[in-house]
């Protein structure tokens, strides 16, 4: 199945656009889980088991594997989600940028070593630095177009003639639409320029950070983002789920934070 | 020692501006090697071994190990180039970008667990995304500015009264440098654009892939790139070193190599 079609049948079967992002702070996991790899791979298996059923798609974040020397954590939880819970969209939050066979590298670690559905890049070097991504069959490139922090907006909306975020767009809609499954990161925290990219890009899925521990506003995220059949986002919220209690109620305090989360989007879409 | 201390000890002393990318492709190894990891760690450690008095820099490309599940190699590598070769520039080229505490985790990454001296970085997000690596004390951060790849013109030349890659150098210059030990990715294939990037950010350091395989000019991007006293720059080159020889006198044909490219650089530089 396509990245395209595991996505929209996961927006049907779930009736949600909710995206759990795993960010597993090794000095925020519940105490009595213990320390070190055992302990994280616990935490982020029993928070995926608990909120599968809300959300469309998982996004764990390479880097807090990667930093600590977890890769095999990683691996081990995406087979997990894979085999468990083959309904959810699996996409690995790794924002590689790189040219040539470098490129068709990451590629392979994203879609074979850890089996994602889809990645997260960087666009700064250029169409050919996404290629690799974007050739490869039935798999998901999402691009960073808006992100969401607050310096985001130094190189991002440069003018000339448009914005690079909304060139970034316009390439992805006119260009790497031909090329692959493609979709773009645009944070919650621009709203009005989430509308601006919704009505360049037609329905292309938009990864949207920033709602829950950074302040974006779920009711105007949805009104902006969504396309006129109600779909085309997967809404991400990482630390408002993985850290809704430190005790051992954690997999279930989290739960209800992805079931209210998941209520707001379905309210603000109604 | 600082990270420009350490560059400027190791321009001094190797009196060279060479550096050697590490991207072993496993399907060009030597055959008498064999396969798999330890085939990988002995042709990068021979490598180095061959080529450390020539150069200033290694940098190993973190996706050539990270795509094939072989970080321990990566991790025995740089723990043997800073322990046999201490005089030499370590650069991790992993071409990072993202914000808050994953930014700080890719610190991590590569200046604890690698012990790298140097990371290369990705500015589409801002300063806020690079504020961890520039933070990190004596640790150095190499941004992307203007690539050598074909499609680097795509964004990084877009015009908002200046260019992209040139703001960005002019944000390194004004702002980064006095946030930490920063240098700049510029392309050895656009000598004009080297030229226009140092008249902006001083004596600040260069790296410079993109001669030997990718066709880059010595001649042309040592008057470019160098700074008044002949330093600046950190000139890679990759494959042309990897893969002089595929036979059993692999490392020796690298070192003839290195030596050509490091003469070919002083002779532009005299």
């Amino acid at each position: 199945m396509s990245f395209y079609d595991k996505l929209h049948v996961a927006w049907d079967t779930t009736e949600s656009m909710l995206c759990v992002g795993l960010d597993p702070d090794p000095s925020r996991l519940p105490a009595h889980l213990g320390i070190g790899a055992e302990a994280l791979q616990r935490f982020c298996i029993d928070i995926v088991d608990a909120v599968a059923d809300q959300v469309c798609a998982i996004k764990p974040q390479i880097a807090y594997f990667s930093a600590i020397g977890a890769e095999r954590v990683l691996e081990d939880l995406c087979e997990h989600v894979r085999a468990r819970h083959p309904h959810l969209v699996l996409i690995l939050d790794a924002k590689r940028g790189d040219i040539g066979d470098t490129a068709a590298l990451y590629a392979r670690e994203a879609f074979v070593r850890y089996g994602a559905d889809a990645v997260t890049v960087n666009p700064y070097l250029g169409t050919d630095s996404l290629e690799p991504f974007l050739r490869t069959p039935g798999k998901g490139t999402i691009v960073l177009c808006r992100t969401s922090n607050a310096g985001s907006g130094e190189f991002q909306t440069m003018q000339d003639g448009e914005t690079l975020y909304r060139r970034v767009a316009r390439t992805a809609h006119e260009k790497w639409r031909q090329m692959g499954e493609v979709g773009l990161v645009v944070g919650a925290t621009y709203p009005t320029e989430l509308a601006e990219v919704r009505s360049i890009v037609g329905d292309m899925p938009l990864l949207i950070p920033g709602v829950g521990a950074q302040g974006g506003d779920v009711e105007a995220v949805v009104r902006a983002g969504r396309t006129p059949n109600g779909t085309g986002m997967i809404i991400n919220s990482s630390r408002a789920v993985l850290y809704a209690s430190d005790g051992r109620d954690f997999a279930e305090a989290a739960r209800s934070v992805a079931i209210a989360s998941r209520n707001a989007i379905a309210a603000a879409n109604s």
